[in-house]
């Protein structure tokens, strides 16, 4: 039997101070301890497990040798950069995507889904890889496993049979891209992916980097499909630049849309990609999570996969700096991102999963602009990190 | 008599090891050393001396209370909220410059140009606090001081007589600021800090946030008063979003002028202002300089001053990737920037200033997307930081 925990003097939000008690991996209300271990927060700003809701640990290079990046600056230069660093640099899927995980964990990522790519190259191999980490890291971190199409479905026949294998092989979700910029053909692989999500009763995450208008076409055809197979709270767009490049009524149109059939839109920020109008999407009820994307792969040299740092990047390519703002922006970091991916029970309320990150910062809006590193690191009540250093309790790995 | 320096094995920009010895303050050619103390570089990225092109030394929060920011979006909504913050939080400019100064030190910035606020309500005090922290840090770092009418000059009687006292006081350079949109008269605006630059025999420095056709408009009356003045290789233009609004072939006629001028144009990359055309202004031989603009005060909670970061937000606000345009940023934020403000024997060259800032990374390009932190930051010959920790020759501050 686990011991209790008992945190003291936190501050949920960077609200008033409480007390937090785990029992069996939940929150519950404060109680006569068993045994209970206590955490003194000392006031620390508190947040559930913070939620990393589109990266790609299939991709990252975090402990290898530097990639020399002479990529060309188009989506397609980088699609084949990628598959030729794939096959020349040898990306051990497994082994870089439980790098990656150990990386974000002191940050306090304890919710992670990722995209892997499945394509006619590597065939399952990135998926294999991907679930081995997750079933050997299962006891840190919730990882969501997306059936990719980095390569084009339509484009690269063949494709389609190993979507199937990755869904029987225990992905979660079925994977779209660019369908009409990519696939060259958008009903068709619109069609094709939700069919597939239909067969196999799986949600629908897909890559929408299509501009302005082709993007927005894009965007309807999509609601058509959600509507017509009662998928609503099942789809998540990522990206969806156009939303950014429309105009103004029909930004609006599409936005009350996507919100009514609960079609939760990730956005990563960008600095130098189209900006999307939080406040305007937050108010109009739209779920919006966030995401790294890639880290130090050989699409961008940079990232950490700090989804804290991630809520600053947001507020600043919308030029936010207010704390009030600052403090929106960390919500879709953690309860947008869970309510984006469907996890369940997320939060600190009773009944929630035992699940915190502990920020030394006076307010939220600190720890949102500046980032501490020093946090505590909690996970169905078991203390994985303490004051930015890691518990005896992790694995080692390669 | 100072020790000489010898630096074994360190790689100026990436390229190949050399050994690097600098004697009475200077680089000179490697040689018997009298009574040299050797450090060894063990292959690291050396840089000259990081340039800090633009911030506001007098206005950082540093080390001060949270400051909750509820402030309009809107410039003057800043303003506002900017000179009232400096009545009711009593920010000393000499002790806030101070700590700034020393939080950037260990990053490598070894040369700081400062705008310092200049208004009927504070006076001079702050360009005699910010003067003051100049004098007891000079042998740390090089700090320009600009006259900078925050509040609007034409707009408030008294501050030119300010200005004026401000130089007399020791202040290097004339500050502006958005000529039509704060000052509502571009032309006499203008007018007057030229005709006190030519006064004084003080370079420019205008911020200029003026939008499109606006912006250009007034860059187009700035390339007048340099043409008539013969100002060349005198004048900054800070931020300048004009050149990245107006149509192309606009814009490629602005750059080229400003380059023919040799008037240089900063800008910080912020990811919610529009994107300079970096590449096509490097390249037009027009002189790029960056900075850090205001960090962790009452405009932005965020900011920590690290120019080596500064060279990755470019990166990223120009959705550069590229290893060759990972180094082209990184010259923005040394030799860029040591153009830009004027500075003489930068480098890493025979003759130059012995400055050198030592990054724990494989490339160039590594040093710019990760910014590793343990650098060794050398002024004059002088070891300031080792790996990441102040020597213990470092002044204490306040």
């Amino acid at each position: 039997m686990m011991a209790d925990l008992l945190i003291r003097n936190a501050r949920p939000f960077g609200g008033p101070p409480v007390d937090l008690f785990i029992r069996d991996g939940r929150f519950v209300a404060v109680t006569e301890a068993r045994s209970a271990i206590e955490v003194d927060a000392a006031g620390q700003i508190a947040l559930p497990g913070l939620v990393e809701a589109h990266t790609h640990l299939d991709k990252t290079l975090v402990g290898m040798d530097w990639f020399e990046n002479r990529v060309g600056p188009s989506r397609s230069d980088r699609i084949l950069a990628d598959r030729k660093a794939k096959r020349e640099l040898g990306i051990d899927a497994r082994r870089q995507s439980a790098r990656q995980i150990m990386q974000t964990l002191p940050y306090g990522v304890l919710n992670i889904r990722s995209h892997v790519d499945v394509d006619t190259e590597i065939g399952l191999a990135n998926i294999e890889g991907v679930l081995q980490t997750r079933e050997a890291l299962r006891d840190l971190v919730d990882v969501q496993v997306v059936a990719f199409p980095q390569s084009g479905m339509l484009q690269r026949h063949g494709t389609l049979e190993l979507m199937e294998a990755a869904l029987r092989a225990g992905a979660d979700i079925v994977g779209g891209i660019d369908p009409a910029s990519i696939e060259r053909d958008p009903v068709r692989h619109l069609d094709v992916i939700f069919a597939l999500a239909d067969r196999h009763g799986k949600p629908v995450d897909i890559h929408l980097h299509e501009p302005g208008d082709l993007g927005a076409f894009c965007l309807e055809l999509i609601l058509e499909r959600v509507r017509a197979l009662s998928l609503q709270g099942r789809v998540m767009v990522s990206h969806g630049y156009c939303l950014g490049m429309v105009d103004p009524a029909r930004q609006h149109a599409l936005i009350e849309a996507l919100a009514a059939e609960r079609i939760a839109v990730m956005t990563v920020g960008s600095p130098s990609a189209p900006a999307l109008p939080l406040r305007l999407m937050r108010e109009s009820g739209l779920v919006v999570a966030s995401g790294s994307d890639g880290i130090q792969g050989t699409w961008e040299p940079w990232g950490n996969g700090d989804m804290l740092e991630r809520a600053k990047f947001l507020a600043q390519r919308n030029g936010m700096t207010n704390d009030a703002d600052l403090a929106e922006t960390a919500r879709i970091c953690s309860f947008g991102g869970a309510e984006g991916i469907g996890l369940d029970d997320y939060g600190t309320a009773e009944g929630c999963f035992g699940d915190l990150v502990l920020v030394p910062a006076r307010t939220l809006a600190e720890a949102v602009a500046q980032t501490p590193q020093k946090r505590t690191v909690i996970r169905r009540g078991r203390v994985l990190v303490r004051n930015g250093e890691p518990t005896g309790d992790l694995p080692a790995i390669e």
